[in-house]
């Protein structure tokens, strides 16, 4: 490896949840003057295309079950890409703070007095509930949104879940489809049978599948539409206001309306 | 009012935190082709100079204790500015749909057969701890994050804090900042003095101004700064991680690593 003129920086980029144009104008300035850029599996691809031609784009990506990169050769790549570049972009798939691993990265790379740019992202958790037209907040239906994640580090779920369960705040589970017969368990056990559920697969993106039901229905609908990762999960009465959401029966835990 | 050779239409934008660069691509375009645009106090005013010099701006914000317009005043001239002029951009700060009533302002519209386009925002409660330094999740510190409102529509601290209180999550808090002592009140009859909590005003902007404390210095510390409105709350053992935060006890609560 050589040195460079230029000097060594590194932005950290939340690319947004897979449509293209839902990364932030200065996510996409930072890419436009990328001299090297890191990207996971989740970031959409046609975003490298907006690097000039001389950008080398190196991939990084972790998926369920595999792991192409540890995050300590990730965070070493992303400190050799500035050192031996410049401007180094890590791109990461919607918001880099958010079940991203990016405070580590930022930790590490700030260790080594590289000066770090942060830039926010839009979330899946936040934007894909939206562009179901679900808010995650509306009066008389919900005052409160929880993100949580399904798998945590010993790919156990998030403990909070069963706190969560007794509450009438919207739910948002990220990293949680192969963890939904638990989740369902919870919820059931709570008599919450009919509380409305969403799923999103590939969300914002030409692959996207999703599914509108109540909790009761939600793991036969989703082996019915073969709806895999990644996804999220959305939880709460706030789901009712999906335009396909069709009440067969009456909502066990009254919150709606 | 006049007719127009427009064809209506509604897009109902986030435009971020403040930061004039943290709106979307997607949303920047909307302001690019808007014949009227429709914007609240929260919106960076300079987002507008990126639309047509042709296109007419209207405030329409609302703020803490006074209101300009009311929600259905809101609603009426969205959809009178659809049809008379043609492209008609709802500017909103943040995300539309996070405590934004951009759920009721689409109900209303698609009653009137208007075609909308939904593009969501970088919302304040993810994206301000981001640009602190502090993450929303981090393995050993916080598996989940939970965002509320401290002012609901009976003007009250939604109900759920009490129970969010009990928990290990980060909590963001929007709207809260008058009901700080309140809020106070309950995470000190838990014993948790030494929470760290962070609160930020005008995050994102120029006029920006911070505090990283403890639950036991907040009040004070928010006096001594002149911290106030607009602004949000973040507490949870993920604040200890901002640089200038410094312990001078132990935390009561022992999640954090």
């Amino acid at each position: 490896m050589t040195g460079t003129k230029n000097k060594p920086s590194v932005s950290l980029v939340g690319a947004g949840p897979g449509d293209l144009d839902l990364i932030t104008v200065a996510g996409l300035r930072s890419i436009q003057t990328a001299d090297v850029i890191l990207y996971d599996a989740l970031v959409n691809k046609e975003l490298l295309d907006e690097a000039p031609a001389s950008t080398i784009k190196i991939f990084v990506g972790k998926r369920a079950g595999t792991r192409y990169n540890t995050q300590d050769e990730i965070n070493l790549l992303i400190v050799q890409s500035a050192l031996n570049y410049g401007h180094a972009v890590r791109l990461k798939g919607g918001d880099p703070f958010i079940f991203g691993r990016g405070h580590e990265e930022l930790e590490y790379i700030k260790a080594f007095d590289i000066p770090v740019k942060l830039i926010p992202g839009i979330s899946s958790a936040t934007s894909l509930p939206l562009l179901q037209e679900v808010p995650l907040t509306r009066r008389d239906y919900s005052q409160s949104f929880w993100v949580l994640t399904g798998t945590t580090k010993e790919l156990q779920l998030c403990k909070e879940l069963e706190i969560a369960a007794d509450t009438d705040t919207t739910l948002v589970i990220l990293m949680g489809i192969k963890k939904l017969k638990l989740i369902q368990r919870i919820f059931l056990e709570k008599g919450k049978s009919n509380l409305p559920v969403m799923i999103i697969q590939n969300g914002s993106t030409v692959a996207e599948k999703k599914i509108v039901t109540t909790m009761t229905e939600v793991v036969r609908e989703t082996e019915k539409h073969e709806i895999g990762t990644p996804g999220i999960i959305v939880i709460g009465a706030v789901v009712s206001l999906h335009p396909e959401f069709v009440y067969t029966k009456i909502l066990a835990n009254g919150n709606h309306r």
